[in-house]
């Protein structure tokens, strides 16, 4: 942690600092400059995080010089984690692909598109049970009913099922029909459905919040895996901006930054980050060619009469012709789907 | 609703979303102009808001008439919403302040701030017994036992007492000890806790999300307001932006325009707006002029010991400086503190 | 300086970056931690402004300690910074106001709204004759017609007059029919302008671009005070966001934030900080009310027929309301208008 | 032009509002809903930009239902515009790179560069003689001299010159020594800059602005087409986002959203998107990916010694391993390099 003072601090503000970290068991240098005097502090910075240093007098500003997260980062975990699921791996070579509709609407839907997405190859469906929506007003997804849906599809094709929780009272309902649970952009930071996840041993998809930065990203991460759940699978699903004419902003450059700094694997959701199934598949492709380690999509067969994301949903052609695409892409960087 | 075509848009795309509409019991004006035609939609805009119009071919763009929420509206609910809290009103001539620890520490230090803003004439104490805390390794509240410290403080002062609610599962506990329960920024689209505190008859203060719209802030108030409970409070706390000099960006902007929007009342946390305590006072005064019904602010007797936001929390005498000069602004404009 | 470095950071890499700082003049303090290795640069940092130290292997990231600007900071010149403008003075007690058209559309219109606001004790006309306008296809100003009218006005009224300037090719003729030289948010970074204007003697209103960190604000500053002229006046008039129910997010808060950064007068544009003139009255009193040295506002006799940003401009009845409520707040923190 | 009013709009205001636009030559729908009445006007919706219509009283929004670009749309203009530069065309199969240090530094320097993209069979070096620098402390460019090396390079190699232009003045120069001119981002709505490089022949690569909407970016490219000049190329360079682990957020979605609007030419520069070197070679791989035209990327012989943006300039060999990727990502969408 390093301390940059006021240029009028004075030597009792400087002392009175410096005994208070000693105090914490950290050995202090102390810098002094022709415009300022700076202070370093040495020891184990994470117990520095719960000390509000720009409150004492004389402080400038603050600067840490470790990361806040541990277990979540390249250095304490250098080799590249891969997450199995039944056979099928995040983090290795094969790159991954998560297809469904956003949300579960009924049982022959939810059949004729995993037959679809068994064709293609692809080892995982998704499909919202509960959604969190914008408005009261809307479909709130079907609930228990849509869960078991997606058990009988898991079931009849041997689709590893991803689906959304979002509150801790369902944690147990959705943990016994689902492969992988994931956590929304809008709970993130809702801190104790991560705590309660963390305590289970289901691979989760922690999808980034509309306006994390990645630093806070990987404290959601960090959350999970300090309750003991090492298999997070951070996923890319655009952030916000001023821009309007997607939804959000893709933020494909959190690809190559998230692998640098953790050993996590790293998805991207192409279908929330831009908002209109046209926009999807070059960013698809772009997505693959970025790095990730898998890519989430939404599809319908009928997007018109989807109950939910039906702007941004790849029909079925579509979708197959986006596969065939993202593969070559695969192949060129080494990688297969 | 409005729906503009795409210049090459079919006679039969325009037949297919007309015969849609209208079989949703809608009534469709078409209008070809030059170089676009434009479909008027007539009639309950809401059931418009499950179909995925720009799923539709043919479609370029759709424009809601009519805005998504409707309780919260001031068109549907044109005076005041006043909120009265054991004789202490929140949209009315007199504006609130809430002040207190961002989190209740210890019983000692809590009790000692009471007296300090009881006798500023301050009717409302706040702190978190659960605190959302970015880092899974700092404070995260006395939970129980913090609460209980607020009950004892609001029998000994008759202050009311504002605490934050994180998850479901403790609403009935925090429900018994507190007046107005405090939906966080982090929680704002938490859809599950606002239904539960919808069912309930408490007065909720629900904060702006950290990149949520002032839409979807009044949808999140919509939420709760749909479920039966109408006391929701809003309460602007800044937003994020790249500027990096403060915690957020206070957008009081926010307080003409909700005033504009919604009957609700409208108050400003300053704290957290800027995160920095230096600045809380002039924020202060400028959201007191910009009209906001009641401040939230962050005290604490020595935040240098503070166990969360030492930063942004103003000692005593400032806060009493702060007071003094927010009478002054309330007197400027015809109101009172 | 501080370099911290990267964990795997050799001693070989240690020992060149060091090497090179010292041959730079620096004295370098090493700080072996138990996690990173941290060099303190000691000497004058602004050199270090040119090393692209981040390029260097090794090194994890840079972090500044002093300010990149050094006229423009209160470090440098502690006292406030008092503008005179034939009389009338900007960062004084009294809080100016400058008011008028967007554009200057024609004589007659000029003349009049010049009465209205002398009036109200008002010093500054505003008018642009040079307007900078996204569409190539709208009203561009009326160029030295209007600078002439502007001129008469001066004449006429005493009133002091602030017009933009847009490109260098029109300084020495802006410079001779204005008093005060105001620079865009467009052209905040448009640093060939700041150097123009950074050699003549003529106050200049500074303006926040729409994205511009304070940081940044304050180094376009320098520009113009690195070249001779000290005489800047910063306004914040709005940054952009993802809101948008106004035109820009006013930051209120960069008010404080620069009267503690800055010696130079800050006033506040919320014309086109909200975009909308029902905003504008509120945002102009909680302006004053955070510390603003003054207020640039926007007003038109007849705004369904304003050339340009009709939709923000006040009606003089309006603008009179607006005075008088702004001239409370002044009252009740100690100054006047 | 949809025009929808208040819900409390009189008779008087919609007749008024109504023989306003009729006196324009626009013919007024009026269609009256529960709710709200809605205007849409047919007719040239151009001539209403200059119309302030959200002034009037009874208006609540106005939403426009063409674009405000024509030149630039790919409605006007449906075929992909192709721009050959002495032979080397953008907009066509083959993805034109254009490489070069990020200031001229000097004549030896940029021979061997030249010499070494050549070797990569690329067409187009750049490198800037005038350099806006947000520090009026740090290196300004070379100037003419600059201007001379680029020139000698040219007629070396026959590698065609990109240089930035920053200044009107400078232009008559600039266009002697140079093949393409660039319009940095600071400078997208420069006006004045974009009117006079639109009076000349040369092509343009015009930037996107640090925080400018796709929509502004467009009018930008508007604004030099209006002037007559046609051969603008397009180039996504990052925006600023909350997100610190980047310089800025390279919105990728901008290639293919700009390839549905614009018929020009779209090239992305990762460099300045992400201003780390490390993540340089990814992001280009995804430009490619994603339907880029181009890439625009700061190379450098010794970053450690670069006089600007020396963090993301790659060095040879990395630079000559990124043109082995993006040449197999180019392979597996049909096009080359």
């Amino acid at each position: 942690m390093i301390i940059v003072l006021r240029p009028d601090a004075t030597d009792e503000q400087i002392a009175h600092i410096k005994e208070k970290l000693e105090g914490l068991g950290l050995t202090i240098h102390v810098s002094k400059g022709k415009e300022r005097t700076v202070l370093g502090a040495i020891g184990d910075e994470r117990i520095l995080q719960e000390q509000p240093l720009e409150a004492y007098p004389g402080v400038e500003k603050v600067v840490p010089v470790l990361k806040p997260y541990k277990l979540a980062s390249r250095e304490f975990h250098s080799e590249d984690t891969i997450i199995n699921i039944n056979g099928a791996s995040f983090g290795d070579k094969k790159i991954q692909v998560i297809a469904g509709p956003c949300a579960v609407e009924n049982r022959e839907m939810l059949l004729a598109i995993a037959k679809d997405i068994k064709e293609e190859g692809v080892c995982f469906i998704r499909g919202g049970a509960f959604k969190p929506r914008t408005s009261p007003y809307t479909f709130q997804g079907l609930g228990l009913e849509g869960l078991k849906y997606l058990a009988e599809v898991r079931e009849k094709t041997g689709l590893n099922v991803v689906t959304e929780l979002m509150d801790p009272r369902d944690l147990e309902m959705v943990y016994e029909y689902t492969d992988v649970i994931q956590i929304g952009a809008r709970n993130m930071q809702n801190f104790r459905l991560l705590t309660e996840v963390g305590g289970y041993d289901k691979p989760v998809i922690l999808k980034r919040g509309l306006s994390a930065t990645i630093k806070e990203f990987l404290m959601s991460a960090e959350y999970i895996m300090s309750k003991g759940n090492q298999k997070v699978i951070m996923c890319e699903r655009g952030i916000r901006t001023f821009e309007t004419s997607t939804r959000n902003t893709l933020d494909l450059s959190a690809v190559p930054v998230l692998k640098q700094l953790t050993h996590l694997p790293v998805i991207v959701d192409p279908s929330h980050g831009v908002g209109k199934w046209s926009l999807v598949t070059p960013m698809a492709r772009a997505a693959v060619a970025a790095g990730a380690d898998g890519i989430l999509v939404e599809i319908h067969p009928n997007p018109e009469n989807a109950l939910s994301d039906g702007e941004q949903s790849l029909k079925i052609p579509v979708f197959k012709e986006m596969m065939r695409q993202i593969r070559l892409i695969a192949g060129a960087i080494g990688r297969e789907i």
